[in-house]
């Protein structure tokens, strides 16, 4: 349990399954919520064919598709009940081939704001139960807040 | 026609489509090869709601996944024939919510090397023929050749 | 003269002059202002050897520097009267080494905001009267208006 | 004593040191060398109002070129003794007001390679002995080899 960050709303777990749930995307990767906590949140992703570039390889953009969803959430943890969470940017570093049997993203809120989230996000690629980290991401969250048109 | 640059391997076309061909998320997402010239390389995606995120938007990865495709197949024009094309990394800007009928994605190299390519990315929504430009990238690609490691 | 953007403040070229005089560290790099026009904004650099890396040329952090100088009042130029501008993130990428007698730096708006902003930078270092693109940037910005806590 | 990391080259220390002691803006800035270890250097810059921006706080482009330099140094550690280092890209994300008495950047070496280097980077603010995260970075960094054009 992380006890670094206090959600302002204690429902922040089923508020967050809840819009997961909700992104198409995630069941079409067949993507699952692993872990929801306070400002870390854990997203797996087993590996497929149909994800793949040329060498057989998850696609960079994949990878990035679960690691965004998992800042974000992260960041989401933390918001007030009443806020939407948009991505305003992100990058990503790749370290390595992402080649594996399952994928697991984690991502981690750097430094919450009332509108501005930092988060920072990791990919490890498992094969035969041993972890490799294959690429890591850093980006900014947005807190949205009704009346305000988000930009 | 671009002319800024002069492929090394006048079979460029043929190569970045075979390599397009073989890139099997890019079939999963219905993703086409609309235009390929020196190091330039447009890629159409049609709206599906089964890509969205929890509003209905694109989701950002999925913007990532054609615009880091674009971007790399943008280098790969350049590359000599024993070349393959890796990312480095890349950062996106989200400027609108990705909303429209479909999405294309526009990658062009702005800094050839002999290992090391810069490229840039564009994403623009199409509602009702009219384009509007939903989110930027820019990317580093690298030129892995025959009996280098990549790294 | 940029008529892609419309100025909310009238006197834009006066608040930016303002500004980028009272930042200490443009004078200690002998930066001065060229050119201030809604949305884009260039500053110049003269080569000095107290600025550069290990190997004589300008070290990356300064041209970012500049470039980041030039990007934050492009988006400055677009602000109200009563908004302040914030660097929330930059990207930058290096395509060659900042040789030259003198930089210039190119800040334009990709997409103005009521907050939030983006923005892209150039680095053109000239010798002889040539010049070349040395580095680009990738940035946002956010307006931070009063009574606002900005993050 | 960072172990995660076995250095080339005994004398990294002192490599890294000459080198830093040629990057002249070091010294116009008044930045020193505080900790010099196998993957992890880090620099200290003390406050000074010739370095800040239109607010007073030191200007993001000086955070970013302590933060760069701690991270090619980083990476320079670990890099054989033929090996010259040339930064590709970095990210800053600016998380708080660079406002202190002095800074403190940290650089990692998040991912090894023979030319590619990934690495890390983190900017502290301290006053009265209190320190504050205000930045962080992620970059890509290059080993250029004799012999070698670099790009």
């Amino acid at each position: 349990m992380n006890r670094q960050f206090k959600p302002r709303d204690p429902q922040f777990e089923a508020r967050v399954t809840e819009s997961f749930d909700a992104q198409a995307v995630m069941q079409t990767l067949r993507a699952a919520l692993l872990r929801v906590e306070p400002g870390e949140v854990e997203i797996e992703l087993p590996y497929q064919a149909a994800l793949t570039q040329q060498d057989g390889f998850l696609h960079a953009g994949i990878s990035a598709t679960v690691m965004d969803s998992a800042c974000g959430y992260a960041a989401y943890t933390l918001m007030p009940v009443e806020a939407r969470v948009l991505t305003i940017e992100f990058k990503i570093n790749l370290l390595a081939p992402a080649s594996g049997e399952t994928f697991r993203a984690v991502g981690r809120v750097r430094k919450p704001g009332r509108s501005v989230f930092v988060a920072e996000g990791e990919l490890y690629a498992s094969r035969s139960g041993e972890d490799k980290l294959v690429a890591t991401m850093g980006g900014t969250l947005m807190a949205i807040y009704p009346h305000e048109r988000g930009d």
